[in-house]
């Protein structure tokens, strides 16, 4: 389906975050288990059922708006899993992991605080329902909070802690 | 180079996003030319010379701490700059283009947020020379800037031509 209209848009870019979302919840598991920090073990594991929440969040979208989301695969998420893979698989278990897990990890928050700003916009701008508008603003709320517990933890733990390795 | 220790990842991080901008100088002139908002054209070639900057800045660092970068590519802004290319090649020039390369643009400027913003992380964690951090700090604040004036264009102007196309 090309994109002429602003709607086309709108299911694009719901479309490609569906897929991010989705590749997420496969990822997510796999940065808990590779982390030692407790702290970071945790906010992994609830920030996994964050993302299944959201998923359920974009199916309430598209059934709210009648629209239908195209099957598409998110490369740049592609990437940015493949990426947080790297990470686990080149650097030893330990406090040095864990700050690059929170990098790779804020990389892919940004990407969805990227998409669900476009997506709050675009679904204003179209005059959607406000629910529509309230369930994208939950999830980029949801995306800003994931991204500021990464940076406070790096912060007030983990980097300290790599440093000292 | 392996990454053993938290300066190996901060040389990681380093070179990643040197070379996701040396991407972006190549990718931006394409982004400008297929603008048809003036406002954005311009937005795109002020980035240009900002991210020609940051260029320069990655440079300072380099020589200030006399660290080495290693060549990489950078994968997640080859799939970004993937991604807007697809959109300038997929939608017809016009206002849902200039709403379609705002989405694109704003999600390099969100992954150079995050990586900006760990490279400042790290560098105080390190303990590395004030002038390392404030260059570090002026980049980001710069990517924060041109992401805050995408948004600022999109509502003001471009999701509402794009609408009424």
């Amino acid at each position: 389906m090309p994109v002429k209209t602003l709607e086309d848009l709108f299911i694009h870019s719901l479309s490609d975050v569906y897929s991010a979302e989705k590749q997420l919840t496969k990822a997510l598991p796999k940065m808990a288990r590779a982390a030692s920090s407790e702290e970071l073990k945790t906010l992994f594991t609830a920030h996994l059922e964050e993302t299944q929440g959201q998923v359920e969040r974009i199916d309430q979208v598209v059934e709210a708006s009648g629209l239908k989301l195209k099957r598409i695969k998110c490369a740049a998420m592609e990437g940015l899993v493949e990426e947080s893979q790297e990470t686990i698989e080149e650097v030893e278990k330990g406090p040095v992991l864990d700050a690059g897990l929170i990098a790779a990890a804020q990389k892919v928050e940004h990407y969805e605080i990227a998409t669900y700003g476009t997506l709050c916009a675009l679904a204003k701008t179209l005059g959607m329902d406000k629910r529509i508008i309230e369930l994208l603003q939950d999830t980029l709320a949801e995306e800003k909070g994931a991204d500021q517990k990464l940076s406070a933890l790096a912060a007030a733990q983990v980097n300290e802690t790599a440093v000292a390795a």
